[in-house]
């Protein structure tokens, strides 16, 4: 029987990746995954001496389905294939098409989790979530535009700290704002601290702290995570913090 | 300068922790965290020979703020500290309590990222949450009841994946199934797939799949963490798969 690793790499950078990841992408024959983050890899783990034995598979933007049919059917040759996202493989990653997509196969299929960009991002910004938190992508490439609204005004009713993925791309350079103008719609102060971090985990990491109502002033990339406070967040020196409700006096 | 590091060791053993966790508690002076963690720390970190030499200080529940409170002391001294949560440092974590109480002390805060248990529990239950979601703790020690079941509402209505954090513990056998009645009269279907994961990365790691209107029938601990779908979420060989959008067949 063949072993497909569906493995979440963390932000970028070879810290914050969990030993299991490494260990999977140790023991695979295959590293399955998109192009970009193959690259992303390769340099990440360039003093490993047994990267230079492995095979790639990569497929650019929009290949995912070909990607993992490919993990597939390697995985039932009996091989041992792994298939890398960025973050967590479950969170906006390659879990649910592989597990979609397997049929009948020989395959043993294990996801091995990894630090998805609410935490990371979240670390470098302080404690912006701290309790309950909701994520949103604001990509409309797989998630109808209504059910992005829905989903921000269910997030504002609840109270919410919100993590925005996906906050821009270059087909959807007033994703951000569109999303912002929801928020303020539902009541939700324009002196609601937020927080972008900028490329968790790589080259140029950095953190900007704003509130609702200048958000949209800043630059806002594909490499970026946005986060929106809840009623109780606050800044603190370059911080965001959002109480954890304990008595700190 | 002394430098505090709060640490997100994730799910409980080795294999799941970062690097850079790692990293942080071998150049620590001092370790803080709840009794239990401490102990389960140390049982992890058995085979490393540094793990002797460090200083502990360790508290029961409740005693959160006395640690964060010791621990920023001590950094103050010019010592390098680590504070240790489980999961992520973050969510339901020691970063928020810790940059609370944070005042003009000469302190380098860092805060660790690790993998929390929405990432965690979803890979052992397959693919649950791969797009939008949202996480809530059914806790009440820390959150009015009301901003509870205001929480459950908003995700209800936003059609998130809802990840469950703290589903019950001694002094509140009913949580959950307050939760569930409160997701019912929201219109969440009793059909709704849903899943425990038992004792994540701990010995007795396991999974229930099950739907919402059986969810109660099971029994559910502190060491659990529950996972409800959303409408577009299903069952499929013993894992629990909500699909992302891409084009599969």
């Amino acid at each position: 029987m063949g072993t497909l690793y569906v493995v979440g790499i963390g932000p970028g950078g070879y810290a914050d990746m969990s030993i299991r990841a490494i260990e999977a992408i140790r023991t695979s024959e295959l590293i399955v995954g998109y192009t970009a983050y193959i690259k992303m890899l390769k340099d990440v783990l360039k003093d490993e001496s047994w990267i230079i034995e492995k095979d790639f598979y990569d497929t650019g933007m929009t290949g995912e389905t070909k990607r993992c049919k490919y993990a597939i059917e390697e995985a039932a040759k009996g091989r041992k294939v792994s298939v890398i996202c960025t973050g967590d493989a479950g969170v906006y990653g390659m879990a649910s098409p592989v597990l979609e997509l397997l049929g009948d196969e020989e395959v043993r299929v294990e996801v091995i989790p990894g630090i998805t960009a609410a935490c990371s991002g979240a670390a470098i910004l302080g404690a912006p979530l701290s309790n309950d938190f909701c994520v949103i992508s604001l990509s409309d490439r797989l998630t109808p535009q209504e059910v992005i609204v829905k989903r921000l005004k269910g997030a504002a009713a609840a109270d919410f700290p919100i993590v925005l993925y996906n906050p821009a791309s270059k087909g959807r350079p007033d994703a951000l704002k569109k999303a912002v103008e929801v928020l303020k719609e539902c009541g939700v102060p324009e002196t609601t601290v937020c927080g972008i971090a900028h490329s968790i985990g790589r080259e140029g990491e950095s953190v900007t702290i704003t509130d609702l109502g200048h958000l949209c002033n800043n630059e806002v990339t594909m490499s970026d995570t946005v986060f929106i406070g809840n009623s109780l967040s606050y800044g603190k020196n370059g911080h965001i913090v959002t109480p954890r409700g304990y008595k700190v006096d």
